[in-house]
């Protein structure tokens, strides 16, 4: 039986807020989508849009609250320093940024940052809680290595090792897919939906090298051999992902034959889950949303309390 | 001495228009630019421009023109079809596709298509002219195998056997480079005239494998590593010229050893040539408008003539 309301949690994103109410024992008693995506912010913003439309709109005035994602970065509310790899939920529990509002105890998630690739460090804000949330919902997740991947806009790969975050990888194909069909030679608004296009993608990709000229090919097969344009996203998605999951394991070291945590959004999931089947690499698909609630959950029962 | 105006020569693309008089032995009598690119041109205005604006403003009414680039397009005038390679000079001549404009001969060269990469055809228009043109600039390279490499929007790296261009790959690098600067988070601005990230952005390219993942490299080090986020663009500019460089001639099954004639751009052909020295590849540099005006001239001379 869900009981009362008793904390407020809030995954607060670059393009979008969801936020929940739960109960003492982290189930959901209410439910909303807010269009407050700290992109769409001014400098400042966060704290009173908070205050004046995401608490009232879940009758949350004086619970307390915890939020993950971008609204922690410099965009958001307010800075919540990144935390260095490895770290696990105590480590962040232990970190969380505080702020107010009516008065409320809220919360603020740091991202994590580690060592990347070619020199640079790499960063997360959002996907950590996520990332924590899953390895909660199953003792053993929290024993020995386990590889995540969570597809988005900027997609991470992510190590686990005994319960913490060891390593992560960050890859841009979510957003390239939108700069490149909004803004390039290969734009089209048709829906990325032809399998018959988006599997020739997915073989064009081969390695995932020399990613910029495998991607004229989608150009060059509508112009050269008379393919409909219209295909042009569902083969440069096929593209574009199948480029990612053949190249970016290879560049974290990982085994082509450790089993892959697919965590995030369902239909994207299933356009990942076609990669890796065409790869011969194994994955299972998790629910994003359930994950990164009880992330959030799980935070508020380990850190400091209200 | 230069002679009278005897041919007009046009190198007509995508954003923009670059018109010559010639004289009867090749040399310029005069040059304009227009920014008539066909992207910015309605269906069928094509004709009436050149009739209206190039013809007469270059006082070259009723001379025989010579024209190659996008203008061959389904975007252009008329389309001159696509030939196969591998082409030359005299398959290229033999070819031209005709109009007409205040009665004067019109002629239009076809471009190329080859078998590409990843099952897909490769294409280009406009390209073929300049490396014909440097092609003959020089006897020796009539003769064995050369690799032309060059950069733009969207990069040309041809191989030429005998005189002919035998085939060729695209990478859509400066393109890339275009929107991500202009429309996704690595937006910005400012100009890419640092050096010292540039070759940071080099050296972050590698193998120019996992590129979606080595370009977030470019964002991680402004958020988690605090370099200035004005250098950004020298950065991207960097990797994506990098990654090209390092990954299109492997592609290619090129020699390493084999020294690339970079052509087109001298600011842009600059760059390129500091990603060659940071591989020790070997290149040398040649003008890319005086080999479009070479090889719209061997054109003229070589084909049907008014």
């Amino acid at each position: 039986m869900i009981g009362q309301a008793a904390l407020l949690a809030c995954d607060w994103g670059t393009t979008n807020l969801r936020a929940w109410t739960l109960d003492d024992a982290g189930r959901v008693v209410a439910h909303r989508e807010f269009a407050l995506g700290v992109s769409r912010l001014a400098p400042g913003e966060a704290a009173e849009r908070f205050q004046d439309e995401v608490q009232p709109g879940l009758d949350a005035v004086g619970l307390p609250a915890i939020l993950c994602g971008m609204v922690g970065s410099t965009l958001g509310w307010t800075v919540a320093p990144y935390l260095d790899c490895p770290a696990g939920l105590t480590d962040l529990a232990g970190c969380l940024a505080a702020v107010e509002a009516h008065a409320a105890w809220v919360r603020i998630v740091p991202g994590l940052r580690c060592a990347g690739i070619a020199g640079s460090p790499d960063v997360m804000r959002g996907e950590e809680t996520q990332v924590l949330g899953w390895i909660g919902q199953d003792p053993a997740r929290a024993r020995g290595r386990h590889v995540v991947c969570h597809p988005g806009t900027h997609s991470k790969w992510v190590l686990v090792e005994d319960g913490r975050i060891l390593r992560f990888v960050t890859a841009m194909t979510g957003e390239l897919f939108s700069v490149l069909t909004q803004h390039s030679v290969l734009r089209s608004d048709a829906p990325a939906e032809d399998t018959v296009a988006f599997d020739e993608g997915l073989a064009a990709a081969a390695e995932g090298d020399a990613l910029a000229a495998r991607l004229f090919t989608a150009r060059a097969r509508v112009v050269g051999a008379d393919r409909a344009a219209d295909t042009t996203p569902s083969y440069l998605s096929g593209l574009l992902i199948g480029a990612e999951v053949a190249s970016v394991p290879r560049l974290m070291g990982l085994s082509g034959y450790m089993p892959v945590a697919l965590l995030g959004d369902a239909a994207l999931c299933s356009l990942y889950a076609r990669a890796f089947e065409a790869r011969a690499m194994r994955c299972e698909t998790f629910d994003g949303e359930a994950a990164a609630l009880a992330g959030l959950f799980a935070l508020y029962r380990s850190g400091e309390r209200p």
